[in-house]
């Protein structure tokens, strides 16, 4: 059988091969998930971001558990920060939620960043259609939500809940960060810490200086560790998959997902051919190579690199 | 006077509206860096990463005045985690460092994330080529180092440092995400508050257990806050500046540096006429609106965007 047909059919193994080549950046996984396609766009897409410490993986645990007492199947995604050189996962991820191992109804995946940055972002956005096509009914995205890459979460995912410690500094850091604004859902996390109340306060303050939104995030207090409040959680995602689909807001949301998508691919392909244009034995390839006082001009060489680009048929 | 001619004459002017125009993504910025790109490569940049609250900003301060110090002249661009939405830019940074506001050998500036995050990295390559053709003998530039902003500070500077805190279980998280590979100084700031020789150990540990390095990464402690230690940091990054230039190192980092630029040039063009063909009145633009249950196919729609391109001439 293909790979795309042992998928669908619910072939685990299949899953996990072919989120291996998307991670890989096989082509391979690029061809299968635009075959796949059409049996996408029916799971729900949860992301989960806070900063390192927030406790992420044990509410992303602890949601598997609710999600799956309902009856519904998930499948995790755990976006990793793994070195970019050694191309290793954190043994920790791989390891922890274990307990869920057993359950076919659960499929736990890290995604580590081999290579380059688009890279992992194409390589995420692949798996999530993988699992979307395997027929999982909830896909959670965890990511390390400090800098950046929560900027991206927000186009991948429909739902997205932003963890936050209580009197860690990591509200008025997010506040500062402006990070606020990518939050559906606000998940205050450890409340048995104390200084939660607090926490909540600093968020609805800096809300209320903000724009008026139709969608107001809601701003759940839970303990992961405990499963206190999970339940509560898993109902404020609930809550905003109702607003999205009621408002037209999911139609919209998606149909941005989709652009985004293409814009990553067109500029990744792009990203190939002008490696493949540097690297080779071409005229800028031994440009750059010949150069040794690093003064070459990067502009006049991307000209010259869209200038073969073109001339070997454009794309 | 054109711009280029009275940024080159020194006018910090004509200095500050040339960023202005790269923070906002305006082409003249990149006809303008191109145009200066035969006075630049004489400027030393310094990259200074690591986790929010660990003291980045006043290590930069502390630096700026130990550079000037020695009679040379410095431009610090802090690349802040600023709102993509709304554009602003934290406000501390920007009144930050204010004692040096007299010296017109210090330039600082505070670039935001303004829309797309390779336009955030584009513009911040772009602002460091127009310090550099200004003529500042070092340029630092800080950037929040959690997760994946790291991985790009080290391909845009010369010198990266990792500033850590001690005991904040930072350096635990940097080891764990395989980020100690990206610096060339470790500096442990705060020591006043303890636990800096258990966290030097840590590092040391685990550097060796990675791969032998002909540079092997000095560990600084300071108090940046203190001043204390500084000249020992700036020390150690003239140090690896010297190792650097004698290994021929150097050539090779500033020759990957413009490989990497020519890439990032080239994909960003794609991304803007990918976005440009998506929302405009072409075929595939209008494919992307008229859908309405969010199934459409990314990968055929890129092939669509590809092709599109090429017939319009390639680039």
């Amino acid at each position: 059988m293909s790979l795309a047909g042992a998928l669908l059919s619910g072939d685990v193994r299949a899953l996990a091969r072919a989120i291996s080549l998307a991670e890989d950046r096989d082509p391979q996984a690029t061809e299968l998930v635009a075959e796949l396609q059409p049996h996408t766009g029916k799971a729900y897409l949860v992301g989960l971001t806070g900063a390192p410490g927030t406790g992420k993986s044990t509410l992303a645990d602890a949601l598997v558990k609710v999600i799956r007492d309902r009856g519904q199947t998930v499948g995790v995604i755990a976006v990793d920060p793994s070195s970019p050189f050694t191309g290793g996962a954190v043994l920790g991820d791989r390891i922890r939620m274990s307990r869920h191992t057993l359950d076919r109804g659960v499929f736990i995946r890290s995604m580590g960043a081999r290579g380059h940055l688009g890279g992992l972002a194409a390589a995420t956005r692949e798996a999530i259609h993988l699992l979307d096509a395997y027929g999982r009914d909830v896909i959670l995205v965890e990511t390390v939500g400090v800098g950046q890459s929560e900027l991206e979460i927000s186009t991948i995912c429909d739902s997205v809940t932003l963890t936050l410690m209580p009197e860690s500094g990591d509200a008025v850091q997010t506040i500062k960060a402006g990070i606020l604004e990518i939050a559906d859902i606000f998940v205050i996390n450890k409340v048995d810490l104390g200084g939660a109340e607090k926490t909540r306060r600093l968020i609805q303050d800096a809300m209320a200086l903000g724009p008026k939104q139709a969608w107001r995030p809601p701003i759940v207090m839970v303990s992961a560790a405990n499963e206190e409040g999970i339940a509560k959680a898993w109902e404020a995602i609930l809550s905003h998959q109702a607003y999205l689909k009621e408002s037209g807001a999911l139609t919209s949301r998606r149909q941005e997902r989709v652009k985004q998508e293409v814009v990553a691919l067109v500029a990744e392909r792009a990203r190939e051919d002008a490696r493949r244009l540097l690297d080779g034995d071409t005229v800028v390839g031994r440009r750059l190579r010949d150069n040794r006082n690093g003064k070459l001009n990067p502009y006049t060489l991307a000209e010259e690199v869209l200038g073969e680009r073109a001339s070997q048929g454009g794309s």
